[in-house]
Parts: structure tokens; sequence; C-alpha cells
């Protein structure tokens, strides 16, 4: 969680990026093998139920990964579009099971590749960057349908944050995601005023946060951020 | 921070009442005498700074104590009226200095018993139960001028929060607010998804989340709060 140290930011935007390209078969093997907890026990069906509670008719997953939230959707009669920078996710992603899928980056999708909107915009713990998200966030409204919502998933700050409460590049880690990682990226933290700074800078209005809790321990396991076109 | 054997809610809630009753007088030295160093370092500027960058015309403070942040805003040129259950320390606030005050609890303010409305209403510490911080917020929208503000300042969850990250009552303490205190009330820890939906359930809506940190480890201190008529 050290903060010195670090690279300018432009490089761990790349470093992200490059590190998922390194990583997308132990990544895989992590999700399908259903080898992170917090995954397991609480953060799939938190995603999965705030989506689905708003009965979209189309979905978007930015950062689809290898495509679990897209059959998911699928499965439940929602036209989901999965969309990765990772081609190898994203052919991965078409092979197992239904759903459509692209391979873009969140620059690409900034600058208008999408050409289609969806109910719902999920995002699910995928932003990880500073300025990308920023860029990614300041599209979605041209993505979203009338009355549609963005629902991004992401690490709780009070228990992400280490030792500073304070927005800024850390250090990453595969802690907990199993074997077969190489090195991690670096990683922007948000507080929960950055968050809500970064939606509101993109034209974009909470309208709901969430914050799914763990069985054991009863501490909060992450954060979702609901939020429609201001 | 213990939640087991608190009295029913709506015992709690009087006992809020009751122990303001009980302890004007340390109150009034506590904060006159600077005693609470959260304050004086961080949440007194905060609070002053996030109301005044609205540029209020009118200003309402609930829970005003003994009155300070209504003095500072009627220095500005602002329009203030402060309002508390306290008639001790509602008639400190008269004999100090500028700004109007009422004696008046939250359920008569949720009942309809102010009858003007103001650019900004003000909620500094003061927002303690359940229940009658739920009635009070459902009175907000009927007290604000269009385009007014809701800005509430708390306690930050991720400090506040002790063992259990879950909305409920929690024991009181007067610990680091000086001499001279009795016993302190319960009061109702709301978490960041709580403060949203009791906010939502008053047919307001977050604008803007600010969380003020401490000048020395970089913690935060507070959380304030502003909300508009949904």
């Amino acid at each position: 969680m050290a903060t010195v140290g670090l690279p300018h930011s432009s490089t761990c935007e790349q470093a992200i990026l490059d590190t998922w390209h390194a990583n997308a078969v132990p990544w895989l093997h992590a999700v399908r093998g259903q080898t992170i907890a917090s995954r397991v026990l609480v953060t799939d069906r938190a995603i999965l139920e705030t989506v689905c509670a708003r009965h979209p008719r189309t979905a978007i997953d930015l950062g689809c990964g290898e495509g679990w939230l897209v059959r998911a959707l699928a499965s439940r009669h929602i036209d989901a579009l999965g969309v990765d920078a990772v081609d190898a996710l994203v052919q991965a992603a078409k092979r197992a099971g239904p759903g459509r899928f692209l391979t873009l980056d969140y620059a690409a999708v900034a600058a208008g590749a999408l050409t289609e909107r969806a109910d719902a915009i999920v995002c699910n713990f995928s932003l990880l960057g500073d300025t990308s998200v920023n860029g990614l966030l300041r599209a979605i409204p041209g993505l979203l349908t009338a009355g549609g919502a963005l629902i991004v998933q992401t690490l709780h700050p009070l228990t992400a944050m280490g030792s500073t409460y304070r927005d800024g590049w850390r250090e990453g880690s595969w802690s907990g995601c199993g074997d077969g990682f190489g090195s991690a990226a670096p990683w922007y933290f948000r507080t929960i005023g950055g968050w809500l700074a970064s939606l509101s800078g993109a034209g974009l209005q909470l309208t709901q946060l969430l914050e799914p809790l763990h069985p054991h321990d009863g501490g909060p396991v992450s954060m979702i951020l609901v939020a429609r076109v201001a």
C-alpha cells in the first residue's frame, strides 16, 4: 500500500493494461476456479442482484474479463455485451457461453468506439486507473438509454485505504487471487468523495450506494455506486 | 461502542434529548472553551466553508446548540436562524451575539413548526437519532428555497464505526469534550449507505460528499453531505 516510489501516472495507466495482458491466464483460472473468496461469498451476487433489481433489457459490462457476469445476465434474458481490453479474456468469454463480446480498451470506448446504448452499464472491479477511468466515465452518459444507470462495484475505501485516506496511486497485489500471477500493477485509490467527484465530473449523479457486508466479520467488502445522468 | 444491552429505540431517542438538557452547561463550556480538538482543528472551518461556498442568503442551523455557527454565518451577512431543543442553549445563544434563535425540538420541526424557508439548512453534528432524524429529514424539502441545499456534517463512518459496520444504536461518550459531563446518550450509527438511504427516503438527493482530513494523521475526521430536493 506504499504510495512513494510509484512511477508517473501515465506509466501507471499503461502498467495496468500491460499487467492484465500478462496475467490473463491466471485470472481466468482464478475466476473460473472460484479462488477469490470475497467474490464467491459476497460480491458476485451483490453486483448481479443490483443490476437485476433495475430490470434492464440491455447491459454493457465494461472490463468484463472472462465474461462470467455477461453470461449470468444473458441467462436472465438480458441482452448483454461484454467489453475488455484483453483479447485473450474476450476470446475465452466468447467460447464459454452466451452473451456478446468486444475487445476494446477504455481509451477506445472514451473515444466513441461503442455505438450502442444500454439500460445498465456495469463496471465490476474494473475501474483501476486515474485519468483512464475519468475519460471512460465521461463517455457513460452517451452510452446510457433514457433512465439507464451506471453500476460500479469497487473495493470499499474503508477496507482498501491502507494507511492514507487520500486519492492516489497505490501499489497493487494479486494476494488472495491464487497462483500463477506475475507482478501486479499499481491502482488508483479513490476516497468516497473522490468517487463522487469523478462521477460528477462525468455528468453523472449518484442515486444509490450499497455496501455489501462480509457474512463472517461484518465489515464492508465492497461499495456499489449506482448513478444516472445528472 | 457496544451495541448489546441498549434500551428500545424510542427510549434511546428520549435519552438523547434528556442528555442534552442535562449537559447544556458543560457543552457550552466545551464549545466556547475550544475544548474539542477536532472542531478547532478541522470541522468548524469545514462546515463554515461548505455553507459559505454556496453563497446562501438565508440559513437555518438545526441543532444549533450555543449558536457559534449562526454567529459565524451572521457575521458573514447571512440571515441565519438557529434552532435547538434545549432552551438553556438557545438562551445562551441569544445572549452571545447576532443571529435569530428558536427553541424547538426535531419532532416540532418535523410537524411543521418552522414557517420560513432557507437557502441552506445546516445540521452540524446534530443528527444523533434514528426515527427522529428520518422525521426531521422528511421536513427538509419543505424548508428549502428553490435551489437550496441541506448540509450535514457527521462523524465519518470509517472512524466512528467501531467494530461493526452496520446501522444501529451505539453507546455514547463525552470523551474528548472536557469536564463536567454526566452520562452520555446512545446515538444511532449510520453507514454511508445508511445516510444515503435516509436522504433518499426524505426526497433528498446527494450532490456532494466531502471528507475533511486530520492535518496530522491524514485520516478522515468527518463527512459532510450536501443534498438537494430530488
